[in-house]
């Protein structure tokens, strides 16, 4: 059985959007804060990661959202680090409302970085003891985002800027959910809200770089989009989210 | 005397830079919130005002800085509304460390805009009563920014993304202040800190505008940069900051 943290959290006036939903930009940067303050209390934090010239990185987040907690909500967060294998570690999210529901559900995946070779890290029992993980001799097999139609499909660009690197000295997270996320038009995100969602990392963007935040819009019994992040023939980052009608624009 | 409302704030992760020290976006986010507790304490808060079809909008920042709070840090932010006139109310904020010290201190300028005429309200005893600000019979005099140097100016361009419009419906302040200073290189902003700031808002920008910020260079004793965000003639923020050299690049 893993071992949960939990931590109650008023959502904020600036992290919500103007339906007064809390922005998923937001969501990730609190659920990694609340993960931080887990690892922390297991004596785990990042200045014991770092001792060891290592560095925790995100590959892959899976959204399964009911519904978006809102601005002055009091909500629960929970999280626990499922299971490990030689490359991976699996942590989940899990908001929980006042009713008692569970509006939010998110599955990641992280991995270890060695800060001098650039590689991943072969993860240790002793690193992730204290997180009562479980062990877990297969790598998990987990959806992948669908490919961006280059048939069909629309893009915006973004420089990165000064602020969107953050104190790890990485781009922050909820900068790429930005990116992909915005280059949808103000109508689609005003009416409509994502259900379920995957995003994938490849490779980081660095501070300045022009990069290209592509979609296309896939229909069928449901509306999907699908995104990458580019810079010249690189790919960032992957997604595809599932949406939900939710309002008539307004 | 003012009625001070106090709270204790930890600088979490996500509210930081690549130095740990909490970004002045953020830190702009976070007194409002704690300003809007405030009223809402005294039973003036959002829904009070917008029932009158009034609400609030900030015309002038002026920022006393001695250092900037650190991620993990605890603060307490005090604010109080000190004075007000028929047009402007002045709150301050303090930043008070665990040492006593107050690195911080903020004077801001409130005035109330009438929905439906799009015009300033007058500002009414009864609406500010419960803050115990000073009536005061005059508007006070307050600096302004320098105006930018067109001979030697620099500029970026930057379009007001989905996600900067806030749960009032306007673009949040926080991303003024992000294009004010995204606009200076990376080596200065990682070098130098803003020791003393005002920031004016004049004209709103709306979703999806490309903004141009513009910045020039002023030396005197100490350095000073000159900052102005404008769309075609129009200009809609302007700023000067005082810095002071904190680090050696890295």
């Amino acid at each position: 059985m893993s071992q949960w943290y939990k931590q109650n959290m008023e959502i904020r006036h600036y992290m919500g959007d103007r339906h007064q939903r809390m922005t998923l930009p937001m969501l990730v940067n609190v659920l990694l804060e609340v993960s931080e303050q887990h690892s922390n209390a297991l004596g785990r934090g990042d200045k014991y990661i770092r001792n060891k010239g290592l560095s925790w990185i995100i590959l892959r987040y899976a959204f399964d959202i009911k519904r978006l907690p809102r601005v002055n909500e009091t909500v629960e967060i929970g999280t626990a680090a499922t299971g490990y294998n030689k490359l991976f570690t699996y942590r989940d999210f899990l908001v929980k409302d006042s009713a008692g529901n569970e509006p939010v559900k998110i599955t990641t995946t992280f991995a270890l970085l060695d800060y001098s070779s650039r590689k991943l890290s072969r993860i240790t029992e002793e690193l992730v003891r204290p997180y009562e993980a479980k062990s877990e001799k297969r790598i998990r097999r987990v959806s992948k985002p669908f490919e961006v139609n280059k048939e069909n499909k629309s893009e915006k660009q973004y420089r990165v800027r000064y602020f969107d690197i953050d104190s790890n000295y990485h781009v922050n997270n909820s900068h790429y959910i930005t990116w992909l996320l915005d280059s949808l038009d103000r109508v689609h995100l005003s009416e409509y809200e994502v259900t379920t969602g995957t995003i994938t990392f490849d490779k980081e963007v660095s501070e300045g770089q022009l990069i290209t935040s592509h979609f296309s819009i896939r229909m069928t019994d449901e509306m999907w989009t699908d995104h990458s992040i580019t810079s010249h023939s690189v790919t960032h980052c992957q997604a595809s989210f599932k949406w939900k009608k939710v309002r008539e624009e307004g």
